[in-house]
């Protein structure tokens, strides 16, 4: 199942009057990771707005585990967790190298919407041959 | 147990291109509403920072129904649903009143935590107390 | 010319790692506060966007002259300032009421923008007509 | 003088429902590749936090002249302009390579602010001496 690691340096805009990481952050990165993920599967993300049909965010389940700080350079670690009919889900792990330390946890449901319709739309057959019948796991976990 | 409606109107910074609201943004709005909650309940953001101690969000459970779009009026509907002895557990929907949708539903999970050891405390036995038998609930669901 | 007040509380994801509302973030209340403004002026956001010419940011000019901290209750204050044939300007000041502080000030100029073309369009003569004539100032400068 | 380029590419929370991205998220960038310049020029900001004063923006001016788009991998080209005695300016430009336009342009002033005062500090000798007498500017400009 398609994998990916991504990389992220906390920045000031990150952090928030708590000294750490804040916590709507952290989704910008696993965004980062998973729509690199879905270039990896072959999906364009500006193409899939012009095609009028693009991968929608539909459940989010995010643990947070131990806090980041300023400055800390960080992996995020996403997997292709499975492929169902209507909707796909991904999982991330974000990692801290330095101390080995895992302090986030999340899995995403994705749908393919369509725009003009706002409905869900059946996933490419073609997806579900290449990635239907395998769950992904992250190595790491 | 304590409940609380805020509002908010969708600024272009809350969408995206796909031309709905982000599924990042509606946790911005939760957050505004869970921290005026926690002022009714008893909170001060900036007196508990300067205590050393806050509430930290370890779990968020989102789910994305229908998307809200750009100058939309939302409600964003919080109650403490459970007090338990290490966390607590807020629930969430965001209504959009002009139609009577039911856009997002979410359940956090928050924990004290001490900004030096970066450890979670025993929650206040006072909370536990006052809001620890009950199982609050939102009316519209 | 028209002016607007709106307000803000300072939540955490408004702060940073230095304990001060980060720069960023005084912008997200100065777009709700010129949207509002625009409203008042007739422009409706959603309406503009499906009639394809919306208003831009073409230049903005902030200066930061003191820290919002978490919870702080802000007052922005907008003006339209002057209307050109093909831009607007629009001046900000944002207040803390609790101690009078005047913490930032900002000027932007806007365009109108087709958005199919991507390039600027000239005003409406009825603005010009509207106020075009006058200079548009924060009666607190 | 000190010069970085950082890249980004474009993902759906930098975009709005205008289909372009939003003003606010260039800002994003241009921190990323500040915060990268400054760490050329020695400065670390989780050492300057615990040791309560880091560089803050006072004055931001940016022009918006064209509009990235969703995936476009975008070039921030930063430098040091000048060295003040109080503060020093950064400039900025984004620019898109596939097509070579030049997106953005921005000045930025900073000073070095200590945490517990609020106040600006006199910008220590060794970097006026290091960087005092030169003007810096894009090669691109």
């Amino acid at each position: 199942m398609p994998t990916l690691v991504t990389t992220e340096e906390v920045m000031f805009f990150d952090t928030d009057a708590g000294g750490v990481v804040h916590n709507i952050a952290y989704l910008r990165f696993i965004e980062t990771c998973r729509t690199r993920l879905a270039g990896q599967m072959g999906m364009n993300m500006r193409d899939m707005v012009a095609a009028g049909e693009v991968p929608v965010v539909v459940r989010t389940e995010i643990d947070y585990r131990r806090p980041a700080v300023l400055s800390d350079l960080l992996e995020i670690h996403g997997v292709l967790e499975s492929m169902e009919r209507a909707r796909f889900w991904c999982r991330f792990e974000i990692r801290r190298p330095s101390d080995g330390a895992l302090l986030v946890t999340s899995r995403q449901a994705l749908a393919l919407v369509n725009l003009k319709s706002g409905r869900a739309v059946r996933l490419p057959g073609a997806w579900r041959e290449q990635w239907g019948g395998a769950e992904g796991s992250l190595t790491s976990s």
